[in-house]
């Protein structure tokens, strides 16, 4: 096999980590590439569910002896704790590596320390190749482990002028069969899905990930939210069905803000120690607004349909914005078509000091 | 020069004539290609302004005594009638074309009769070739000819969740210096520029087409036209000054509707025995929705800034539908960035019988 350079194996490396997308949380997703001491391709692995092998021991295993002297390039810093498996740092020892090369550093705090060890074991370590592509890669669980609260987007469907339903509340379906089905790949992406009592008393939503064909079930389902301040959730709403885990979360349990409606920073603190990184809000726009308000958007998802209503209600409320300088200002990352919508993809832009 | 077939010499016509969009009005744009008997291009010419020579004159001026037994390509069906310039029927029997090739046959019951004359005078007549993309090339003045009554293009500026201001009214700006200068762009190309006068009131908009750095005017201004149905526009009012012309279309003088307010038809069809052929509909959301409601919006170009806001008034207000089933459906035509913000062209689905 032809020598491979190491910015090619991180970018293989970064490759093989997005396939364990949405499968691998609480863990971060990650990818590995072995090189042998020529620079020859001899391991590659991803870490694919939380539990099973981590990225480094797949692509190890498949080396085996030719890992001897060799090159480990691997997305993030090999944890070096033993949780439901046993330390990276240990294996790649063990394997006897001659240099590490990663991407971005591991801030978990209970993982981290893996550089450290490794250096100490005399392996050369390298550290930053690619570090901006790896991260975009693992933004989610990056941003959740950083300051301890999940990582939030807002996905809304509306027309192009802003409105979720017409003026008598109907609403199916504004977008296509095809955003819809782009919407369950979505939620198969994240650990939650959060949606406000308001929603669930108006549309009954199921917030499975399912088949929209067949209505068959996705094997992993996300924990449905509902946010609830005053327990409102109908004991026959479809959301409590034992299609997949639900949280009603009331301001008794989760704690209340001034305005007496649940705490989103206790309730999303909360969901981080159930293990969520990634939650997806669907629905309302007053919840919608609440989370903007504080701060609490990562990303937004928006399917504008080629459609126009002129009345019913809009897409976003109580955001906080008063007046035009308090605008909140997002910057397109991706625009696309699914089917005859249009996909929007958004990130706040930092305000400036 | 090498042989042209008669395909690529229209795809070549296609392009001169959109080279007159937005000063030819109230005549279409054409444009014009001749070749020799053996093929070659021996001449090219687009109508550029009324008033001045057709294309087919520009062409043949161009040709001389080697249009004889040539061919003339021509996006649209050659005039019949003197009006300002002479009938090019008789400038195309005069320098002895054999063949004359058309895109699309001309509505006007005025200009018409073209195609008859230039078979009694024993040219060969072809009609119908890349009909579709020259129909498209000049879509406002062909729609507006065949209903006398002008094309109605509906343009706004909103937020990513429809809000065409903050709650406080405060709107400067919304969208970037980038989008208003295509704004300007687009007044270039109509013969009209509408506006409400709600938003006059609001915001004493110019209406002109202006270099938005120094201020500098175009030299061809669209008339500007507030819909006022009672005569409540100030005298002081920027859109009354001496930039360009103006029209304070009131209830009284157009004819109202049984609301009481202008009726829009009766304005549109006024405005198209002025000349109109292409009007940009500009502000508010009470008018655009008027429009909607008469059915008289034949494209929508949308500038959505990637901001949210969350309160403040809606892009489109009271355009009809009143449930799901009644939503006005569009189709996507053309979505690309203008600076930070994404422009959005649209054209209304036609309702199937």
């Amino acid at each position: 096999m032809a020598n491979m350079s190491v910015d090619d194996a991180m970018r293989r490396a970064i490759t093989l980590a997005a396939r364990g997308l949405g499968t691998t949380s609480p863990n971060p997703v990650v990818g590995c590439v072995l090189l042998d001491r020529d620079g020859a391709l001899v391991g590659e692995g991803f870490h694919a569910y939380a539990g099973g092998p981590h990225a480094e021991i797949v692509a190890l295993a498949q080396a085996g002896e030719r890992a001897r002297g060799g090159t480990a390039v691997v997305t993030l810093e090999p944890c070096d704790h033993t949780g439901r498996t046993g330390p990276c740092t240990a294996a790649l020892i063990r394997a006897g590596v001659a240099r590490v090369v990663l991407a971005v550093n591991d801030p978990d705090p209970v993982a981290t320390g893996g550089i450290e060890t490794l250096r100490a074991a005399g392996i050369d370590v390298r550290t930053g190749v690619r570090a901006a592509e790896a991260e975009a890669g693992n933004i989610a669980w990056l941003t959740a482990v950083r300051r301890d609260l999940p990582y939030v987007i807002w996905k809304y469907a509306a027309t192009l002028d802003g409105r979720l339903a017409a003026a008598d509340g109907t609403s199916m379906w504004i977008t296509s069969e095809a955003a819809r089905t782009d919407v369950h790949a979505l939620r198969g992406t994240v650990d939650a899905v959060l949606a406000g009592v308001g929603t669930v008393l108006a549309d009954d939503p199921r917030l499975t990930v399912r088949n929209l064909r067949d209505g068959s079930l996705a094997i992993r389902q996300p924990l449905r939210v509902v946010v609830d301040s005053s327990g409102r959730t109908p004991a026959g709403a479809r959301v409590r069905d034992a299609a997949a885990p639900t949280w009603v979360a009331t301001a008794a349990e989760v704690g209340a803000g001034p305005d007496g409606r649940v705490d989103l920073t206790a309730l999303l603190s909360a969901l981080y120690r159930r293990g969520v990184r990634a939650a997806l809000l669907e629905g309302g726009p007053t919840l919608a607004g609440a989370f903007f308000a504080a701060g609490l958007v990562d990303k937004v998802v928006g399917y504008l349909a080629p459609k126009l209503l002129g009345a019913g209600p809009a897409a976003l409320v109580d955001a906080g914005p008063r007046t035009i300088a308090e605008v909140i200002d997002l910057e397109y990352v991706d625009v696309r078509r699914v089917g005859p919508d249009l996909r929007i993809t958004a990130l706040p832009r930092k305000r400036e000091g």
